[in-house]
């Protein structure tokens, strides 16, 4: 398919460039994103003090802001990281982890919305749902809605994907057992990955730091957007086969992933990629 | 045996249920704890601001507060977070890691004893002392007295473990080279487990996330301290073996116990579990 | 080699006694430097708060202070923990992580400088530049430049790390394609370690919890700095050894390392250890 191809080529440009991905995130998963960012081939640096977040995103290709254990204290650093990569017109990628679990993250995220332009939000159908203005139930950050993969209901979900796309100006990418992503207008589902990945913390938040990396190393925000998730499915997919035959469990299947994306190649998103228009 | 029928049954729970459990943890070991919450059956959540604690908790079915790292800001939240889960009838676990190395620590523990309403506090036995009123020295938050496996002190740590939980009114597992858990009347050992255990920063915190999640999915506080401890036991010695079987070391045995963890049932516990009254 | 035995004797040293060492560091790596602080033998305790860190370091046999996600807050709780440390005459270890990329970073590596005395600083060439006063530009904290083992460059390096050692008064390490180790008068370099340490995060910041853990267990700050490095060397070459023979990636790495310094023995120092005066 071209659209892998054009994958192929932009994890080779991540590569060639090694961009350096400014995060401001969550002290949960934080090591796990800094290690998949290095593992795609691009720079981590996860600076968040008020004092230094404005210097720090100067020198980055891209922003990944995530706002898994998100304080008082490192709002502000968000909210000024993030505008100034929009002065340097630098791409950004927020996460609105466990959006609609609690007013004080909804209303955040909803702040982060008004105060920066995104190149691209990535998050389960809940969270968006919430951004979009639909009250929902988020029950903790790691569950979620399950996009259905029977037809009616994806029907549905790829046209509310593309309502969010088009009201927040932004490419939304919705995970889930098939991922949708999407600029409004042009719509991609991927059918990669696997679901024990939900038991491991922070598979969502990799994928998003994979997102920020691929943002780093192009123009094209949806095919920056499609890379993370479908690389982060694929790395799923093959981390899983090998605990499986292994007989092992999901302490192995994050270091299997880790070692997945530091061995992704293009022969690899040529035969797995499973990108539909 | 009986006991260790009904521990099986009651991770069977916890994997039908799916409890989300919040934890107000530290920065070193929260990856572990949200990892094997995951691997058991249940659902993290590390919130821990204090705009979100009281909102967050309400959603939960068991609140983990483990005071690894703690500061002045979390402590706050830690206390909001246990009053709200206190007003709900929600099991609260705490872990009161380094209590006696510092006086803060120690002072804070105490704060924690005194406003909220603890269904079980697990500790090492020097830990354990400080909560009791006994001055002792812990020197840091890995090292401990470690509870003999002769029998005279042994009976001595038994009638010690009763009488904190009485005094304190909650369930205490006390955890060494051999774990005790009483109510303050009944009493159970555990000799599963293995010294390298020991070697690996938090095993002690993911016992006490794994005693959060078997609370979240049952009434019985005793039978739920005593689910995780004999858990992270089997899971680390099962570990143990394959690390020895392949010449590994410790970073391989925190990733086997998450996989053993993960595989853990009904089989195996009955085969494994070293419950004694 | 004779250096290789002194370096043995460390180590045997480090296992007898378990000295705590106290971090005050970043949150990306910091599970993985108590991991590796516990699997070189010796016990790391991680408190930052600025109420507990003066009774904390007063229990310890050393104290490592890692700049990599600095804060206003703990950036205090840095610098009396390190004053408290210099008053008892317990050995501080600097890492002065992304040292140069923001002015803020500069400056707070700078204010502990001026105020702690330090035994050993570890960083890359670029870090040990800007503590020089050279201005450099540092992009990140993972990228830096490499010393290169040409023999014109490598001989201009060790003047500048001698010059540095004799002005800031302590060790210096500074780590890339070859280590260079100096107290100003007495110059070492290493030839261990593989380039692929450098898609893991936190290998640095490893590096600096051993040398913490060497510097608790004797009283010769060069030896055991020199110790801290080359152990690092030799575990990142045999982990990388098994990922290749493995056909694995870099989440592997981590975890080999971890295991290698866990299995570290003087038969592995005397046979692999690449030590040059």
């Amino acid at each position: 398919m071209k659209i892998n191809e054009e994958v192929a080529g932009l994890l080779e440009k991540v590569r060639e460039k090694g961009p350096l991905v400014h995060h401001l995130t969550n002290y949960v998963t934080v090591n796990d994103c800094a290690n998949i960012t290095l593992a795609i081939g691009a720079s981590p640096v996860m600076a968040d003090d008020i004092n230094e977040v404005k210097d720090m995103v100067s020198l980055a290709s891209a922003l990944v802001i995530n706002i898994g254990t998100l304080n008082s204290r490192t709002v502000e650093a968000m909210l000024e990281a993030g505008k100034k990569a929009n002065e340097l017109g630098i791409p950004v990628v927020l996460d609105p982890v466990g959006a609609g679990a609690t007013p004080y993250r909804t209303e955040v995220a909803k702040r982060i919305l008004e105060n920066i332009k995104l190149s691209v939000v990535r998050g389960n159908i809940s969270e968006i749902k919430v951004l979009y203005g639909i009250d929902t139930i988020t029950k903790g950050v790691d569950a979620a809605e399950i996009i259905a993969a029977d037809s009616d209901k994806l029907a549905e979900e790829k046209e509310f994907a593309k309502a969010v796309a088009k009201k927040l100006n932004t490419v939304i990418a919705i995970t889930g057992a098939v991922d949708i992503i999407t600029d409004g207008e042009k719509l991609y589902t991927i059918e990669n990955g696997h679901k024990i990945m939900s038991k491991v913390t922070g598979t969502g938040c990799m994928c998003t730091s994979l997102i920020g990396s691929y943002l780093g190393a192009g123009e094209d925000y949806l095919l920056a957007a499609l890379s993370g998730v479908v690389s982060m499915g694929i790395a799923g997919e093959k981390a899983n086969e090998k605990v499986e035959a292994e007989d092992l469990g999901t302490g192995s299947l994050k270091v299997y992933i880790l070692d997945e994306i530091y061995k992704l190649n293009e022969e690899t998103l040529l035969s797995r990629g499973k990108i539909y228009e």
